[in-house]
């Protein structure tokens, strides 16, 4: 009776392998890159753009901040590999790192 | 020729609507919740354990992590919806609330 009561009270956890930490802290790190409101609407607006590439020139106006908290978190984004710089001419181009999002998938995949 | 120069410099931005404010606000909150070393261990335990769902009374030992530390992590799970925890006699126990991530994977699909 007693270990019938056990039974049901207690889910055991899974025996699977925990995430290693050199894991763990990767991806934090990428979540802290994304997890932030005008990153994620910077982001979404390369990734909609012809190509996922937009110039820099149009961005501030599309997201409505200034060129400098523009390039605070294009610096943010590039930093974490979401984004990758390309000069073309007078401007620089944002292109999107879609690979680099594989880890997030990876986490949602094992979350379904 | 300066025309075509042109074309050649500047990647158009993407015309379609922004993402709101709202929603960015939203999904930056989750993806902070997430953005954790230990959070994210955690919460992929919990979502490879049967049922999705581990008692509270193996996760100190099973993360290496002492039971203030876990209930400070267990706390931003839950509260960023996460996690649903439900009381089974002595033990609270978490399970996983799988499309509380939705968010995340409209993001990933729309970066593809």
């Amino acid at each position: 009776m007693s270990r019938t009561l056990a039974t049901i009270e207690c889910a055991p956890a899974s025996s699977a392998q925990l995430m290693s930490a050199a894991e763990a802290e990767l991806l934090a790190n990428l979540l802290k890159a994304l997890a932030d409101p005008v990153r994620l609407r910077l982001l979404r607006l390369v990734a909609e753009s012809p190509g996922t590439t937009a110039c820099g020139c149009h961005l501030p106006a599309a997201l409505g901040i200034s060129q400098p908290t523009l390039s605070h978190h294009l610096k943010k984004l590039i930093d974490a590999g979401l984004l990758i710089r390309e000069q073309r001419g007078r401007w620089a181009h944002y292109r999107l790192a879609s690979t680099s999002l594989d880890p997030v998938q990876g986490l949602l995949d094992t979350c379904r």
